[in-house]
């Protein structure tokens, strides 16, 4: 496993989850910080996402969980949001990940979350590249 | 669908979340804000964590997720760790998602995580009450 | 005390506070979270807002607080300058509220709560519904 | 109005409002960050606390408020609810204001606000200096 | 020192650091609370700015890193990857320090820096006053 | 530079940063995640700390200006108040950095900050490993 395989593995994983978004994240990174589009796909993707362990839905429920309670990364949120989709997760189950952090983080976070999954929801681009 | 029955439903859920350690919590509120007790029995356990459209697994693993992202919050973070094993979430799943967080909200907040899990997993007082 | 009085007497909080903007945040749910909007209603407004023991100018300042010691919950806040208003903080009061929040919480989540609060007595829907 | 007169005007607001509690923060900064003790004198105090436009009563709520919300300050929080009762905020109050903080930022950070609140009320050490 | 030769301190300070930026935000403050102006320039930049025992470019490094972290203060964030670069920090030093809080605070916060600093790196009034 | 240079490269770099604090971090984890304890070493040390483009004291500045700011990781603002001293920053430096967080962070991060710094400049285990 050398360091070009996490990278790969971290790619596909990218696509499976993030689809044309995530690309576009890496991209926007490529005149700015290009290292740090390579770590991004080395070690969220290749090395965290791509462990046994816990499933995919399971992952992305666990990060829009966190996204919503943190309130401070909305982009990062609604890529997740349609992450999750992408992976398998209902929307009655975004739904209710999102809604369970008003008990955690309060409910401006939770009103927050329900918007940008309104708006992942609605969007015509919802479905994968 | 009467007041009782949230309370009923959510002290049941409690239980079965939670077990003792969650009575406790209850029981420590009882001279300084009984009505904040009763309000945490109804509407996080009798509403939210009552609702179908998301397994208690994914619940809990979404709270986990939260709490170690949040970071300020350790001793509700372990009785959610506990109580993710009460409701079959495994070690593995638990030690996954906390280690998940240290993309979301740092290496710091996963590492406190990882020693809350550490903490409630060698506790004597694992099994439920 | 049944659960239909909670939200009728919720509701009227609402419209006590919030005026028509708390009414729109309500129907912003009617399609992704309905019954998010009902708990909305029930606990923070019907449960919580209607308590005795703390009068409303007080318990808006205490919100205005935190919301701007937060800092990520810009919507909310602005609502909640506005609710402030509405039940009869006066604008001199808010903004010290805000100003005080520099010491516990930064200059930056104090000037952004100035911000917040700039746009709202600005605007020409000032006045409650 | 000149240097002194802030510093001195501020040491007379922390014995009214922190009493003992904020003279050992002072000092307990003497050997390490001296200035920061007279920072601290002269700007929370001596320009924010001493402004008019807000009462101490509610210039308490409002700290109370925030630092229960933000959850990382637990020594502040506690000098801040003994500083609440020693303007005249009752217990009551006091309660009501961090439960209230259960809808804006989470039952964890209210339910360790009420802990804390536990903690200073049933202090013997509770009466002022 | 007195406490006009603190604002006086301070404004050339503003102007060292923030350039034209830091005169908007002062400005911007001048008709909702003018005090808080005269506070930001003494407080922040009169006080603890001017201060030696720590250069300049280090100081905005540690603001750099902070408001990163933090995630809740973008407009903050760009002043003062600006005032990095006025007052000598590289480009490269500035994404550097940013990179590093995906470490710290995830790498969302760290994103949404970039992003931050590639807007600034971007704009035409990048120069300083 | 394959993935076990990654793990040297940061190895070496966590002694010379963190010393025996740094490895100890990595044994507690070494029963309930050791993969942590290797992405720990990898990602951050390896990847991160070992980039040019930015000293290593700047590096620590950076890091022991976020953890404070940030409120909710007292162990690990700990550990790197004593890198920061172990790659050169000094105590006056580090005083100056955490003091300045009270204007981005407010008065109780700052002083909780300075209480880490007291307790690591004081302890009898400060020289390096």
């Amino acid at each position: 496993m050398n360091m070009e395989s996490r990278y790969e593995r971290g790619f596909a994983k990218l696509r499976e989850i993030d689809g044309e978004a995530g690309e576009r994240v890496v991209q926007s990174l490529a005149d700015i910080a290009p290292d740090f589009a390579r770590y991004l796909i080395e070690f969220p993707l290749g090395d965290v996402y791509s462990r046994p362990g816990l499933d995919l839905k399971s992952r992305e429920i666990a990060v829009v969980a966190a996204l919503t309670a943190l309130g401070n990364a909305a982009p990062q949120l609604k890529v997740h949001i349609q992450g999750a989709l992408n992976v398998g997760v209902t929307r009655t189950e975004i739904v209710e990940t999102i809604m369970q952090m008003a008990v955690y983080a309060g409910f401006p976070a939770a009103l927050n979350g329900l918007t940008a999954a309104k708006e992942v929801f609605s969007s015509p681009a919802r479905h994968r590249g």
